[in-house]
């Protein structure tokens, strides 16, 4: 029956960073779609909407008024899931021999979440900024990190982006939010455990290595600098997820040089792009940091490889997006395409954005 | 500043059966929504659809006639993510000195994927199905479980149910899946890691006793009988999660008696009029089993405690769902009311489907 074809044959792929595993069936590819569509992003938004709650100098859902900012603008969100103002938490009669405090397990969790503006325009997305702009993002974030990081004693600051309707972004002006927290979440705990026992191993850094092993071979590369690679992960869960790395070990944000942050800016910019021209629509994702703890422990500040994550849920076309449910949710992930296919339609499309043109 | 409050105040609870969290934010409840709405369910299907490719009778995309059925069916899924004949896969150089075979790690997986249908009327869904026709259901489940076991040597039999448009589910005709693979996927997978270590360390099962604790102070119990338990359980994830847990220690279908069939049967229809009385609409939800695998490796049958996961998405009403996207994805899974919250609105609703009224 022939050799295994990795673009015919059904197989896992491995993920060494949040150990965990996803199905491949990319001979499934063909499959017709009869579900549900997706609306596109209305476009012709006007540079200023008075009922926006984004937008400068407007009124907010419960009361304050936005400054007239011209750049970025960062406020406390006012729906925020975590609080400074709380009580502690202190677990009752927590004896391991009750099978109530062995089984009902909970933490408190102090925090703040902001969010950010990237411009005040009402109809611009990062794609369509220039990489001065987006460094001004850029800069705005190193800024709340360092702050955080020197006036609390919170744990971690997770920036990240929801973009477009599908992806639960109830709002099109162009902001991300930045959630700090007390307790370190799961996604970067996970990578911290990964990362601590690859270096263990093997003495070195788990993603340094992996930037190695994807230029040696690049067809999993969608776009490189000097200071940054965008790829596919061999693991990409969503179809056309990617993944930004910094090529030299770099813990965060306040550690890039001048050139890096430029470089991270104009990859920013030009991955964006790429998305927004593969279905010539607003590209809608999820995209985040993962950095080094704003209050670090032990050797987490060593191990901490700048990224970001892209997840974006579109499989084909920009009304047809992947469903992660039933054997996703009870079993395990699993796409369709590979990642290396992923990669080739990223990097074939063109460089300048369609509305550009 | 007072006494912590579970009802007003952050916290991250515990999912022993994963080693997972989730950040309950119980004070957002009453964040206005903006975005996204879904598409409710078409009302008033017809009992037979000549375009659907499940009804008896009628032609599927790739050829086949479905038989004139007259309860459930069974068939093999014309686009199946995992398949039989593929050619065994063999890691090129498999040699951990190798950065890029210690990265780029993969497995193949052969199996295969079945759809069942419920009912040969396209317009009925498992609430509106009799306690005798859902057990006829479980029967199908069971003989397949049995078959699957028997003939071939997969690890693994996945049953699931993805559930309205907004779930992935891209016909209505009442239908659920069964992935039958050589792996065991990763989420059983985390479990029996997690029943194992329990066992170890306390002697007895982590669900038996979790059955115990939810039974002592019913406040996250929903409905249940004399086999089984219908609870959101204290670390759920989606705003309505719930678990059917049966209350022996009882590893499969296989093993079920006739009156545990029956019971689980009355439970699965009550808690579904029970979701689609919530918002007076056909509650979407994934909906899966996890028990012993087919093909058990060492004490995984010992292990194995029969439950049922529903994970539906609704937050507020029939259009208004819950987003698992941006921090969700990149820091961790968040709610918004509590697991308490969901139960109390769970159990207020009536007994009697709103349809047959
Ligand atoms: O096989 P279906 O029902 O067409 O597809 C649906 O369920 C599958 C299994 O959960 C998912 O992989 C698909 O993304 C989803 O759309
Ligand atoms: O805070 P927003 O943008 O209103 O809400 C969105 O992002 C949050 C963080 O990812 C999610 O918890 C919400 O489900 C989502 O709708």
């Amino acid at each position: 029956t022939g050799t295994f074809d990795f673009n015919n044959d059904s197989h896992r792929r491995y993920n060494p960073l949040t150990d965990s595993w996803v199905l491949v069936s990319p001979h499934r590819t063909q499959r017709p779609w009869q579900g549900q569509q997706e609306k596109t992003s209305a476009d012709g938004l006007p540079e200023y909407d008075p009922t926006c709650y984004l937008c400068p100098g407007n009124v907010r859902a419960t009361g304050p008024v936005n400054p007239k900012y011209e750049s970025t603008f960062v406020f406390v969100n006012d729906y925020a899931a975590v609080k400074v103002d709380q009580p502690p938490y202190e677990q009752s009669g927590a004896d391991d021999d009750d099978l109530k405090s062995r089984l009902l397990q909970a933490q408190g969790t102090r925090g703040t979440c902001f969010v950010i503006c990237f411009s005040p325009k009402h109809n611009v997305t990062l794609p369509l900024m220039s990489v001065a702009e987006i460094e001004n993002v850029l800069d705005t974030w190193t800024a709340l990190y360092e702050k955080m990081k020197t006036e609390t004693t919170f744990r971690y600051l997770q920036i990240f982006e929801n973009k477009g309707a599908v992806m639960g972004c109830s709002n099109p002006h162009p902001h991300c939010q930045a959630w700090c927290t007390e307790n370190l979440p799961s996604e970067p705990a996970k990578e911290f455990t990964s990362l601590r026992s690859y270096k263990a191993q093997h003495g070195t850094c788990l993603l340094c290595d992996y930037a190695i092993v994807e230029q040696q071979d690049p067809i999993r590369i969608v776009i490189q600098n000097e200071s940054f690679i965008a790829l596919v992960p061999f693991w990409a869960v969503w179809p056309f997820e990617t993944l930004i790395l910094a090529k030299s070990h770099t813990a965060s944000l306040v550690d890039f040089s001048p050139k890096q942050k430029t470089d991270l800016a104009d990859l920013v910019q030009k991955l964006t792009i790429r998305y927004d021209n593969l279905f010539q629509t607003s590209f809608p994702y999820s995209m985040g940091l993962h950095q080094a703890p704003i209050n670090p422990l032990q050797d987490e500040s060593q191990l901490a490889h700048f990224h970001m994550h892209f997840y974006p849920p579109l499989l084909r076309g920009a009304t047809v997006r992947k469903f992660l449910v039933g054997f996703e949710m009870l079993g395990e992930p699993q796409r369709d395409l590979t990642a290396e296919q992923a990669a080739d339609r990223i990097r074939a499309v063109e460089e300048v954005h369609y509305l550009l043109k």
